[in-house]
């Protein structure tokens, strides 16, 4: 159905498998920092308006790769496509971030939280297959989704919050109602990324935002656990291809080990993340001794970099891999390593910033 | 001078001596949340206007040690009092945060900073005294200062930021400039809070609110190698009596050894923080571990916990004193830990709430 894949550094490198080069791509490397993206938002006439044209999303997830050689595409979408789905009416005022209309504040409306009827979200793995179709093996495809808690505090809060006071309130004054959020949440969330599974893409990414603003404890309790039920539930294979899961947790750097930690799957084999992202308060080096090789890692540069000269990102991407330390393939080939930003790139990025990181890592880190 | 100290469990804690209970306080806790701040400030006219009158200032300081059974006070004042001093022109906007009139972003700013003149901040030393003074041997008195990364990045964002883009683009692109401005900051942090002990401060906290937003590598460089520089100029006894110094990075668990570690001083003695503060992410045993014996450990309950009802204040108040674990002393008297939140108080919190915490440390930790 699809062409062969010609560039699978990223793919292997997800596996711990030797490479010809560390993989680098970017979190929201098709956005707003590119004038052409700027063009075809204006053309769609707001950020869902991209999102759910199938076009669009091809066109703006295509863009960055014709620019840079990136070694990953990334569907272009949202995290909250998911609670979209269940109701709670998503908006994007302009010049805001994204708002919900009913937000989930009370033993009622977690009563009525269900798991959403995926042909809500057709438009998401239409375009998933779209794109996968478009880039014809040039490189792999990543599909993804918020995190079950992530999602959580976006549908207590109704939109950004700088203290989680709400969903941090029902989650200790009422932890019964925020575990059935989550288990909900969960279930949703496997689905959706199965589906997006079967619709083309071709590794999957958990975008855990906000567990790092929770307490010890509560990291482990209320988003650590919906994540593994998530990976636990996650198609390993496809068509005979093997469909690497990637967990990001930002402020998770504390809890690396018990991310890394395998469980048991329902299918009774091993279930856990193939890959852990990393912003950049994390050590790759410490990184990797605290994990081993239970996992590869992602990451981690601070996107402000790249409002430096190019003498700096140079000099910065260099530490980056030389952080991470020497491959671990007797034949010193790379592996276990994604070159990627702690986060996602600033919108104010200048474009020329990115093929300097790109053209770097490629140049320091090929056999 | 000063009355004889009643309660002298904070600073036994700090210094890991056996204590009568685990000590409390809570950071801003002279703020929003209590009615009797509210209308001293309707009073006064503006938090400046609190903060600049020793009288309002004494008021406010002492508010919370009317209310609850606090182990210390902490001076009312604002971190950003020392680059007002410095010439920005400090203003807090009604229902916004701080901003300067004059940022420091290019070279030619960065080369007119000094070192203010310490008479410019004599009314935080009026008021030192002034509440020292009227607590009349209650409790000590904590004194404080931002760190100088965290004044820099206030001093070139000119507000508060979420992305630190501008203070960073100067560390990433002219680290010349930034180890400039942070020479000056660490010269002038030094002599602020040593004049605050010389008013009557008992013990000073460095808050290195952002030293969380860094890189690994860029935290060393830019935040602690700083902060080291205060800690070594700072005077260590005061009239015969040791003077606590905690350091509090936000975000700052990954690197707590390094933090803990003590240097050469000034004086060719051993120099270092007493205590490090410690957010909510942090596991209290795990980072107990990690430090060993060399620092006090000062936190840290999630604020938003004050927001669940008594039961579960008790219940989350226990479960971080049973993750710092077993005291260190013989005779079983707590010591090396004081209780506090991981972060200020929420202006939202029913000052109820408070009671029930201050209560539940004090009688689960009572010998």
């Amino acid at each position: 159905m699809y062409a062969p894949l010609q560039n699978d550094n990223f793919i292997r490198a997800c596996l711990r498998q030797p490479t010809d080069h560390t993989p680098v791509w970017l979190m929201r490397q098709a956005g707003r920092y590119l004038p052409e993206y700027r063009a075809t938002r204006a053309v769609a006439g707001s950020f869902m308006g991209l999102a759910t044209n199938t076009d669009h999303a091809t066109e703006v997830t295509l863009q960055p790769l014709e620019r840079y050689a990136l070694d990953a595409a990334i569907l272009f979408s949202d995290i909250l496509t998911v609670p979209d789905a269940m109701g709670l009416g998503l908006s994007f005022a302009l010049g805001e971030g994204p708002k919900f209309a009913h937000p989930v504040r009370d033993e009622t409306a977690v009563a009525k939280l269900q798991v959403p009827d995926m042909d809500k979200l057709r438009y998401v793995f239409d375009a998933v297959t779209s794109i996968r179709k478009a880039l014809n093996g040039r490189v792999p495809l990543i599909g993804f989704s918020g995190s079950p808690w992530t999602l959580s505090c976006y549908m207590v809060e109704g939109a950004g919050s700088d203290d989680y006071r709400l969903v941090k309130t029902m989650m200790y004054s009422r932890p019964d109602l925020m575990h059935r959020m989550l288990e909900i949440n969960a279930e949703a969330v496997a689905l959706y990324l199965n589906t997006q599974i079967e619709a083309g893409a071709q590794a999957v990414m958990i975008f855990d935002s906000w567990g790092g603003v929770l307490a010890d404890g509560a990291f482990q309790e209320f988003s650590l656990a919906y994540t593994r039920r998530v990976l636990q539930k996650l198609k390993k294979t496809h068509d005979g291809q093997r469909i690497p899961h990637i967990v990001f947790t930002k402020g998770g750097g504390l809890w690396l080990e018990e991310m890394a930690a395998r469980v048991v799957g329902l299918d009774g084999g091993e279930s856990g993340a193939d890959v852990l992202g990393l912003d950049w308060t994390v050590n790759l080096g410490a990184a990797r001794a605290r994990v081993g090789d239970r996992v590869a890692l992602q990451g981690n540069l601070d996107p402000n970099v790249l409002f430096a000269g190019p003498d700096q990102i140079r000099a910065e991407v260099a530490r980056t891999l030389k952080s991470f330390g020497a491959p671990r393939n007797a034949d010193g080939s790379s592996s276990g390593h994604i070159f990627n930003l702690g986060h996602g790139i600033s919108q104010f990025t200048p474009p020329e910033s990115v093929s300097v990181l790109v053209d770097t890592v490629h140049e320091l880190s090929r056999r």
